[in-house]
């Protein structure tokens, strides 16, 4: 049984309550309190040493990726981020310095985006760190585009460069907030989430939920210089397009909106955030699956058969 | 470097923002984010397994134990608990049928407190399970006891029995936040934490945040049948009166008000909820330090000091 697996086989019966607006299967939570004109964003993501980082990882940025990552579905809500939880699970001989170096990072991350800390918990975990962070954000009502809201004939869009991010990328990227934020108020953005498992796989979810299937354009994919380098070094046998649609961590918004709407996206897309790629990568569906096109024609990408594209 | 002494550390120079009405040092973070009449809650808890349940605890029991944990906190505060967030760490060979009767738990005990649990995530945990609650509550805005209210001349009460919780209670209690709701709604509770650590450390917490000290009656603390048998069957060193004062996942509300107030709500407590004890265990005093008053008189209970009371 995998991860997802799981996952669906836990999440079937979830007790729920009239405050739910979106529980489980979107990139926050969304509730309803009562708070005026908005819903609160509630979302809960860890590191564990090993798995996310090593030991070798600067402290610093190991508390950076962990309050970055949770920030990043902030983002992926068009919300903006309020308060945080930090919950860190310790062996018995660590080391104060580290902690307090991760906390730097933490904090760090934490102000620049305008969010306190407002307390955690430390606890025993015996042979390696765990990080979980939980943090609240709020959004304009309506205002929130949720997985499922992608339409037939939907323009696919996605942020940045995809791929090798395990080269520096997954420790120091920018949460997307500000660019998701400015796509909420000034577009129609009928689907979003950030890309945190791979482009590919991430895309399925939006397709699952959404009820369509999508054509990606091989050569409009952005694959990142990194995962160009990666391959021609040898550090990886990943072809740089299967990286940029499989490798996971790269923090980016994936995002639909109506296909008469992409030139002028574009257009004030460039004004708005110059040093920020976007990409036009493909369109909605109403066929389900996910395929992609190159010179040689159309194929279908199935789930696990990423690797079988050179 | 203890676990307070690091927790210090840490929260030295946390990033704060103008939501923030109580943040890191108390049950649950208290926040102001326009709700009306009411503030927000939030808190994490985390459950490890090894360290707070075992291989052989029965799944079903883990799961209430980790959500009733968190529910403690809300009560603490006097406030009602509304969505929760599910984190959990795995190793790669985890029993599925064993994730979900923890889930059972997990939901059972939410849905009976009106909590939705709104999703969360699955990663992994390499030696153990590891599982982190996310909380959201809330209360009525100045009806929110905190740590730090606790004034000379207060009557120090205490829930339930103390003690001996390892012998089972704490796989099977209940958060009290009925009878919380209720004190924060028919009496003026100066301070209030819940009893997670021991008697005495936590009741050093409020006496620190409130900058006062206390006398405790020996006699008057409830100590929980449990604790007795344990001792008395050797299945402990421990003596039952150290016992109540120390050994923690106790989960019960520890609160002061003023002393004219203290008869009215033995009264009125015995008609509200018959079944629950309710002592009164001592005074706050003006003189700080914590003391304990018995037979033999009155004697200063240091912070490593209780296995000297026999």
């Amino acid at each position: 049984m995998n991860e997802f697996e799981l996952i669906h086989r836990l999440v079937a019966d979830l007790p729920r309550n009239d405050t739910v607006v979106a529980g489980a299967g979107d990139d926050c939570a969304v509730l309803d309190l009562g708070l005026g004109d908005r819903w609160l964003l509630f979302k809960t993501d860890a590191v564990v040493e090993g798995v996310h980082f090593t030991a070798d990882t600067p402290p610093e940025k190991v508390g950076h990726k962990a309050m970055a990552r949770c920030l990043s579905d902030i983002a992926a809500m068009a919300g903006t981020p309020s308060s945080a939880l930090v919950t860190i699970g310790l062996p018995k001989d660590f080391s104060a310095d580290r902690v307090a170096e991760i906390y730097v990072g933490l904090k760090a991350t934490a102000a620049k985006h305008g969010v306190a800390i407002v307390g955690g918990e430390t606890t025993t975990n015996p042979e390696r760190i765990f990080i979980s962070i939980a943090l609240l954000g709020t959004v304009e009502k309506g205002k929130c585009p949720l997985r499922s809201g992608a339409k037939n004939g939907d323009a696919i869009f996605v942020t940045g460069e995809l791929g090798g991010s395990l080269a520096g990328r997954h420790l120091e990227f920018e949460p997307r907030l500000a660019e998701a934020r400015w796509l909420a108020k000034h577009f129609q953005i009928h689907a979003m989430m950030d890309v945190s498992d791979g482009l590919a796989g991430d895309l399925r979810h939006v397709l699952k939920a959404s009820g369509v299937g999508a054509e990606l354009l091989a050569r409009a994919i952005p694959v990142s210089r990194a995962a160009k380098v990666r391959f021609k070094e040898r550090v990886t046998t990943t072809p740089p397009l299967v990286a940029a649609l499989t490798d996971g961590e790269d923090f980016e918004l994936l995002f639909t909106l109506a296909a008469k709407d992409a030139v002028k996206l574009k257009d004030e897309w460039r004004a708005a955030f110059p040093g920020v790629p976007l990409s036009c990568i493909g369109k909605i569906t109403a066929a389900p699956g996910l395929r992609l096109r190159d010179e040689r024609g159309v194929k279908e990408l199935a789930a696990h058969g990423y690797t079988h594209f050179t």
